[in-house]
């Protein structure tokens, strides 16, 4: 047993584990955990152990976001201790990041162990699980870029909101430089935050940008909701803009690219500007660069919800009608979605199929063994960025 | 009814409150509200209504965080209605941002209605209760800095992690300027968002560089926590480094300062760096600015747990022993407290009289009806700031 976990030790060093000394036998603190946590813990076979103190609870269970989250369907069942502390262990999860929350005595409750992260239209509970194949996701010696809080008020919302703004390692070296930029988008109950915290988008491009794969860019990662001045914000949650114009893409032509180009030093051209997102974020996309193509050319849409039965001739205001025309214009057009979520690979693929047929070049990636969970976008953004501004 | 709804609607649309259109009679959803939640709802009359549905719960409680939290001392029963929703009304409450939590059945936990905060250790919910003198701290049509959060690898530590850093609205613009820098710590229990979040660092010093009351300066705020390489970290609310010497100071000397001075274009003489600190982060900063007197002269201790019985001759390794040469250099010696917390305030007051009998300079701010809170720091802020750099 000492053997195994000493094997266990060395053999993720590499990856965005908690310190060795944590561990205690084949199991150590996730490294989703706050400070000093001790649980939820990760086994060497990826089962995830959670605890939870409720002496005078009657029922606690673990409940996994989303029907295919990678910690299995919830609720699960957990079991009490003499001290009043419930536990439960997982079956091997699915690596990656799982959104989860407890229900005791029905009412959900965030675990006091982890990190918070903004998913479900509020904080919710997050546990990362480790990948093997996980090196291009961590915080590696390489030069690193700034993740930057920009707030900027919109005209078209009359209120202040802020951006994230990812800015590459030498963009503070060469005053003179201009770079591209990808407008990255989250997904519905999701906010600014979650591509960089959820997402590790920064250490991604830090990585790929260092190793050669990738064009040094500015990525803007923005809230995907507006709300019509003196209206009253709808929760999260009823926020799903997909494929409908709305107010958030009037927003993000209208304010954030111009704010943009006028804030940091961008190459402003269609040439020099992409966009993609992910579930709701790849709807919205979808929706505002193929209406706006003098303004885009770059394109990736990440697990969106797509419409069913596409018609070439009208969608999206008859961006497809003319394939040659298409082509000539649009640089890359990008589809993705994980193995494991058929709810969104299949009318994809179907998408993808007709493109296709039409003589429309896109290209599709299929994120093997993964849901409509956050591994499946942090590799969409790794195979994504190499292809852009080449 | 309507006419008072209306005047406090015009009274308050600059400060930080959610759209009028969101208000009910003479309430409204807290600004620290998650989009949409319609509850906590704060009063004309600072009053605060929580909410949270708990059906099966025998008991349901409010608790605000700490014995001098400004939405009074818990915990507050809450009454159960009939579809099994708890409420209570907290009397009026100190203006600013106030952490709590629920009790039900005695497990702690989170509003889901509002926004997390690091503190005590853990994700915490926060609600923010407007202050008529709070312009000060608000997002207003002036430049606005940005807010980078820099990973770097410690090598104390042998680790990554992240700091927070406020660069000023001019920064990007003249690529040659290099500007002065304060080191500006959290309190125990929170961590590196602390000051841009629950303190609204990057608002206040926007509108003091805006309105020409300080000079534009970058502001560093870092984790005040360090843990050897191969150690299991402490938990938070364990970490108190108060007044001793420990791995942070030396994270802060050997690594801290030398990366920020690598990255950005800093004035890297000691007459160009302050630090400040609140609560453990006081502590921290007189220990280290005063025991290295060769990196600061511009220091301040916000609501720190000062050292009974100060002797003057030894402390800090006899910083204090020569006035004179202690006058000449430091620039600043800068001791602040609430008015409500006199735990922070009798020895701060001791402090502050023990130096000025033995002739050394310093100044001392009281923070009128506020408590070990963060309006009481980001006044502290507002204060400390204009004095820098002089």
């Amino acid at each position: 047993m000492i053997q195994r976990a000493t094997l266990l030790c060395l053999s993720i060093s590499l990856s965005i584990f908690a310190p060795c000394a944590a561990q205690s036998g084949d199991s150590r603190p996730a490294a989703s955990n706050v400070r000093g946590a001790q649980y939820p813990r990760v086994y060497a076979d990826l089962r995830v152990e959670f605890r939870i103190k409720a002496p005078e609870a009657r029922k606690v269970q673990l409940q996994p976001g989303g029907d295919d989250n990678g910690l299995g369907k919830g609720p699960i069942d957990m079991a009490r201790a003499d001290d009043g502390t419930w536990s439960v262990t997982t079956p091997a999860a699915v690596p990656g990041f799982h959104y989860y929350w407890f229900l005791v005595d029905g009412v959900a409750m965030n675990d006091p162990a982890s990190e918070t992260y903004f998913g479900w239209g509020r904080q919710s509970s997050g546990v990362e699980v480790p990948d093997k194949g996980g090196d291009f996701y961590a915080a590696k010696d390489v030069p690193h870029g700034d993740v930057r809080v920009r707030w900027y008020y919109a005209k078209t919302t009359q209120a202040w909101r802020p951006a994230y703004v990812y800015t590459p390692a030498d963009y503070d070296r060469d005053s003179r430089a201009r770079y591209p930029v990808l407008y990255l988008q989250h997904g519905s109950g999701e906010d600014e935050r979650g591509w960089s915290t959820q997402g590790r988008a920064n250490f991604i491009l830090d990585n790929l940008i260092a190793g050669g794969k990738a064009k040094p860019l500015i990525v803007v990662m923005d809230q995907g909701y507006a709300t019509a001045p003196g209206a009253a914000p709808a929760a999260t949650t009823q926020g799903r803009g997909s494929a409908q114009p709305s107010l958030f893409e009037k927003m993000v032509i209208d304010d954030l690219i111009p704010m943009i180009d006028a804030t940091y030093r961008t190459l402003s051209d269609r040439d020099h500007r992409a966009m993609a997102g992910l579930s709701m974020g790849g709807g919205q996309t979808l929706q505002i660069t193929l209406t706006h193509l003098d303004k885009f050319c770059w394109i990736g849409s990440f697990s969106s919800p797509l419409r069913a039965g596409l018609d070439l001739k009208t969608a999206y205001s008859g961006a497809f009608a003319d394939a040659a025309a298409f082509n000539k214009k649009v640089h890359l057009l990008w589809l993705g979605a994980g193995t494991g979520e058929e709810r969104m690979l299949k009318p994809a693929l179907a998408m993808h199929d007709t493109l296709e047929q039409a003589g429309i070049k896109n290209v599709f990636y299929q994120s093997p063994g993964t849901a409509h969970e956050w591994q499946t976008w942090r590799r969409d953004l790794y195979e994504f960025v190499p292809l852009l501004f080449r």
